[in-house]
């Protein structure tokens, strides 16, 4: 049978979610814990968002596979977060429905990027999420040069390059806003590349700053290449907060048709 | 000249507030970052609210007294930033207006307490200030509770005892509410006394957990004694948000008024 499990992590202490020899990873720490729990000697769960070290996640989802029995999600998730290092967190177990793949049956990743760019807005309780940042920042710019991003397209030009991954990616919202102060960019897409998401924030950064035209991200988009211009935010503003699925009943062939193109799930 | 400076701190790394030998605390690092801003041998900054140890704030209010100067309140927020380590902030700096009083002006302080008792209201962004509770609480029988223990009345049951101190205060608002799982208290009153806070939630979670009858607070408040019932629940879940002062034209009185009753100001 399969599991989902809900996750939270503070990012600060790992090297990001990925197993990697000698590195504190989530992923290590939440399949040591199912072992433990579950007893199992070995436990193998799968994300939906391979998220880089120092990013946060208030949303992750993973599956893992386990031998049938009866599951009360509930008591569950306590015994696993007692199992776990108190930066992650289990919010949630439950039994997955027939055809769901974390990684593969996600319809869209909702990350969002938050800064404090004025002493106002600064909070001691939310510095390790929130950037810091010295110079003001115009959101209402950041918003005209978001819009021209919005769509399916070609990322290569903020894409760290990875051999033989396409780069191509459907982005369904980029929203800078600021409710209360913080800078807050709401970015949804399919599926992410490497770095995607922190230098898009960069690109809308140095138009927020004046320092870029509010139609160059949009250039740059086009052009296809990497651009000096454009900085890669640094991780611990980024925060994944939520991940998409459709109804259970087409579930099994989002997973399909995902899993045929391979997209890296980021 | 006097100043008001508005601030925030994370209380984990603090001895709380007040100065003392040999401690790191909140006002050692900020009459050190201001007497190297400002180049003064020596400053003394009063507060508002003079947390404990470990206990959080957003709103904390103080002034200091400087030589007159022209003052740019952002550009002097900015530096003392750079001088502040960063689990301090300063939100704003401001001249503040005639009779203006940090400690003695104040009409009333805002804290929160929040807990979180179930899995999915487990962030572990929020981890240093939401405390985590492993049994469920009712927040509906926590405000049934609460409204009783609202108006003037002696909290003695609830101070820890300090010689020759009234303990008598007005409890403006005590509400809890859980907006998004988290339970989050909002407590108001003209002033508190030592522990106050976190003895009335802890009174209000024996409630909430069915092991204290609702109306058995309003009775150990009414004994005026301490209660061996009533756990002074922990530092980190608790954060000043916020200090109240009268119009402009009252600050005058109402400080004479506050200094000649000597509250304690917490």
């Amino acid at each position: 049978m399969r599991l989902r499990l809900d996750l939270g992590y503070d990012g600060s202490g790992f090297s990001g979610w990925a197993r990697q020899p000698g590195r504190r990873t989530v992923q290590d720490e939440v399949e040591t814990a199912l072992g433990r729990v579950l007893r199992l000697d070995s436990v193998a769960v799968t994300c939906a968002g391979r998220t880089d070290s120092g990013v946060h996640a208030r949303g992750q989802v993973v599956h893992v596979d386990v031998p049938d029995t009866a599951v009360d999600g509930s008591a569950l998730a306590r015994r696993v977060n007692s199992a776990l290092p108190d930066d992650v967190v289990v919010r949630a177990v439950t039994v997955a429905p027939a055809g769901f793949d974390a990684r593969f049956s996600a319809s869209w990743r909702r990350y969002v990027y938050r800064l404090c760019d004025q002493p106002h807005c600064l909070d001691p309780l939310r510095r390790g999420h929130v950037l810091a940042w010295r110079r003001p920042v115009s959101s209402v710019l950041m918003n005209d040069a978001a819009a021209a991003l919005i769509g399916e397209h070609d990322f290569a030009a903020f894409c760290r390059p990875r051999e033989g991954a396409s780069t191509i990616r459907t982005l369904l919202r980029l929203e800078p806003m600021r409710p209360h102060g913080v800078v807050e960019v709401t970015v949804v897409a399919d599926a992410f590349c490497h770095h995607m998401v922190r230098a898009l924030m960069g690109a809308l950064l140095a138009v927020g700053e004046g320092r870029l035209p509010v139609d160059e991200p949009a250039r740059i988009l086009a052009a296809r290449r990497r651009d000096s211009r454009v900085q890669v935010l640094p991780a611990h503003g980024l925060t994944l907060e939520e991940v998409g699925y459709p109804p259970d009943d087409a579930l099994a062939a989002r997973a399909e048709q995902a899993r045929s193109r391979r997209e890296p799930a980021r």
